[in-house]
């Protein structure tokens, strides 16, 4: 039997992250689980029936996009080679307008072209996006997954189909401060905070098999008034290490917040430390990830309606062997 | 009053096309119809009350990605600098197993980027993709609404919450081609085709107020079969330049087929013309367009299930002033 | 009989920046001066016998590149969506030693992609960079000179023979301030300043007929000690509007400086100015400038053998219809 | 003692790749010839006299360019995910002209961006480009020197102020095809070829230590009449692998092709093979090898004056890490 790491909050030894990454790891892996072909993960725990379920939440048709801009404004410093979108125009308008385009009868085009991390913005991280002790998603070598080639194995394209289901919303940051309705930087969410909003909400927020959790803290209304900051990167409020059992026994699909990193930076540990929920729940657990989503006006009108469940359409581009994709994930209410 | 274009198929006067393209832009224009400020065009057919019904379709939950890949073995050749997409990575899994990349603890990384036309594969044009005599959409001078900083007015961002709503699938390469499913290049479809596929599909798929019309000709399964060969610009099946007024009587929100560029080609003049059906529909009618979508596998399961009306979601990224976006399109059944 | 401005030092009216860029813009006017089919502007001064006597100043064949390196750590920050290199890999070593590539016979490759503004890093403008009232270089419309497919005219492919001949470096920096060899940024380099610097190296610094001048003003050093801060676009040393004159009367091939703007940052006007000095030296002139030069080991080698004039080769890329280029000029001593 | 390899033209086992690979580059390695930390391979014949000499070759001060035009109309047909460059703007002068751009007192200005792969047009390989049995230039392990992040070690940027020198054009199109000056595609040009060449040319037309070697096949030529057909990776001429002793022997600097691929086309093995002769000179030689030079002004203008010894001035850009660059080579004649 495997003795999982405890719950309590921020229970972590924060001199160990060795130890407290690898039981985590091996207690909430799901390799396997789905057969050694698996693609998904816990995508998997979407099936036809839990979207007929999504759908029928459908009540007012209200629709909300959940993305933030894709455009040169963005937070991106430079980090990983990862810029901010450059968009640029192969025509225009003001050519139709004023010096023709060489098109017959009055014809005129605008066309764009646009270079981009796929991460950059709103996006979903795929599961060949990280690695642990170089094991990638199942149980592979990740040097057989992901080559210079893109990801031969889990790349985006294959969860072309899966991601809409029901969504539910926590609104962390305003349960934990109705005032601001903002987390402050560097606080971690644990457990409890999760099922304290949960309760705050009412019993219809309960997350279960099969939904797509998303989690507000607030740090993106905050960037949005203040600037971006070191909103890529820097300190944020996000997940406890210690949730990874909670997200692990919900059997939740995929899970997205509205900070950069998901989980809580700095990170959880005295030592270096980079990224550890990563590490537990992409290459182990299965678990996507959406990182930069915008969930400032569907907390607005899920706390207008007093319901926070919602039929989500967030499927990726399916670009071939991405390890990521940009994304505009939509609520119908 | 306006003399509407005859509708008859294919009554067209080959040899003026500046005539019949000026009778079909006025006779079908909306400028206007939704203010002087509106950015979405026909899109606004879509309203909170038809998307609640558009999801009240949704019966078993199976979903459909309606989009062809992204990838360098797409069918761009060049044309207007379209290219196909260039995805690299900028860490892999290669390098996480055999070299380590200098994080702590066992983690491990994969990022990539990407540059691509945005219409270089499946897509929305934008309302600033195409202009009218140095017009765009809604009588706005083509030259104050995209600039080379990109669609000031209309960039695509502003539909990032509209694209949802009831699609319709008609299968007019089945219909009319019921041995192949697949219609030759240079057929124009008729309003009569149109109309004879509603009728052959039965009365649930016929098209009103706010739908998504999507028309297959075949042409995608035949270039996955032969080669992409000229799909990107060359002769292909696709709509008449007098379905313009039976596209304006339905009101529908949108209309995506299975070809690069939705119209017949070559056009249907004998004189030079380019893309005459877009110059009408898109700056005139403010009609959102969808190309290279890749409608096989909905083919096959809506004549599986005898019905060819779902749920469609399908909204653009919301990338700042563009006038085109790469799309996931989204069916459930 | 063209009023010459005045060229006392700094003798402008800062509250009438329309006037003073007006009447310079008048006065060293070289429109038609070298017919009307003219695409090279002063690089036409450089002629071949020019070229073989600048050859024949070479005495050690030592080579100094005056390049600052292209990658991410560049000093962009997104003005005009100027960002730095993005530099990503398609194919890696790391691959090929530990995983295979599909090559036979133990061949194993590596391959590289890049996305990049041509005027991130060290660079030459090209003459359809900056316009005078509409105006572009020999008094063409820009409207008819640079489209959105690039500049139909004086491309920058059109110098791709010309940028070899005589440099001549005037370390203003290092002569105004021996101690630290750095103008402070916001410092105006007058006419005054650069004969003084040529009476200082001696009378094998002056300039002339076809030289191409590279003025060191030291900045590039302090960045590189203190980080890039505002280089791009900040404030900084840099000439005096004032200069045009000299640099007119010279007649030299081209200019270029170690800094993002070669004229002095802010801008000498009371008044919102812009670059005022390209304005004239452009569009009017016809002068190819450079920016973004690494003149620090230059200036150490010139100094320590007490000569100031080399060969200099800084032939651009043959990019059709480039308004720029990245460059790595070389200096052979 | 090592046995050289014959040299007989084309005594090659078509049998058997891998001896014949094997033995050349066991026989013409460099590996340990300039120190272990050696970053420039044969790049270090070019010393200081050796460019003082070079630029005494200088007589009318004539300037050709080297270059391939970078654009859209190039060869690449997407092998590799090597595209053409991809050029778009900004900002235009047609804004300028017409609309204005928000400057200040006429200031107008076009910009403008690149997206391209380093070896879409003229180009030098960098010694990272290619590996022998997982092995890099010096004797390093591949995975040592060439990551996702570029070339750790021998980066392009190394050789910034290298590639000075002596050039010389061996125009072997012109001495083999007097009539067209062409050979045929899947001709194998022979060290008794390049003998012949030189001696036709005359004693200045010999080769030695520190020379850029230019060798001409007409291929370039003939593309540029009939179109690119498979110039990027068909069928062409080129240097036969028995050429390495020669090349090695002479103790040039580098040498380059008007060519995608430098030696011939098909490879000269039965068996399936891929550029052996880039695997023998590159990575055990540390030869720099030009590809898609044009070489055809450049005859022309040698031949006119009977010279074809010129100085060569041909810098990479230093974009850090890379194991290519685009260059505009310049001959001065």
């Amino acid at each position: 039997m495997i003795e999982l790491p405890s719950e309590r909050p921020l229970d972590l030894d924060r001199a160990d992250p060795e130890r407290e990454i690898r039981v985590r790891a091996e207690a909430f892996r799901n390799w396997g689980r789905w057969g050694d072909d698996d693609r998904l993960g816990t995508l998997n725990f979407i099936d036809d029936a839990a979207r007929a379920r999504a759908a029928s939440l459908v009540r007012t048709g209200e629709v909300v996009s959940l993305a933030q801009s894709f455009d040169t404004d963005g937070p991106q410093r430079g980090w990983r080679r990862r810029t901010n979108p450059v968009h640029t125009m192969t025509d225009t308008g003001v050519e139709a307008q004023y010096i023709g385009q060489g098109f017959p009868h009055g014809f005129g085009g605008a066309d764009d072209v646009i270079s981009m991390p796929l991460q950059c913005s709103t996006q979903w991280d795929g599961l060949g996006h990280i690695f642990d002790h170089g094991m990638a998603w199942n149980g592979r070598p990740a040097g057989e997954v992901v080559t210079s080639e893109g990801d031969l194995v889990t790349g985006i394209e294959h969860a072309a189909a899966s991601v809409v289901g029901r969504g539910v919303l926590l609104d962390v940051g305003r349960h934990l401060r109705p005032d601001t309705g903002e987390l402050e930087d560097g606080y971690a969410i644990t457990a409890g905070d999760l099922d304290a909003t949960i309760e705050a909400q009412g019993a219809r927020s309960a997350v279960g098999r099969g939904d797509v959790l998303l989690i507000r803290t607030g740090q993106y209304a905050r960037t949005r008034r203040n600037g971006w900051g070191e909103y890529a990167g820097g300190a944020a409020p996000g997940l406890s290490l210690t949730t990874a059992g909670w997200l692990h026994r919900r059997e939740i699909a995929a899970v997205a917040t509205d900070t950069w990193g998901f989980e809580v930076r700095p990170n959880e540990f005295d030592a270096a430390a980079f990224q550890p929920l990563h590490q537990v729940v992409i290459p182990n657990m299965g678990l996507t990830i959406g990182e930069m989503w915008n969930l400032d006006e569907l907390a607005v009108r899920c706390a207008h309606v007093g319901r926070f469940e919602f039929l989500l359409s967030a499927p990726p581009l399916p670009i071939t062997g991405a390890v990521g994709s940009p994304i505009n994930p939509i609520a119908v209410l």
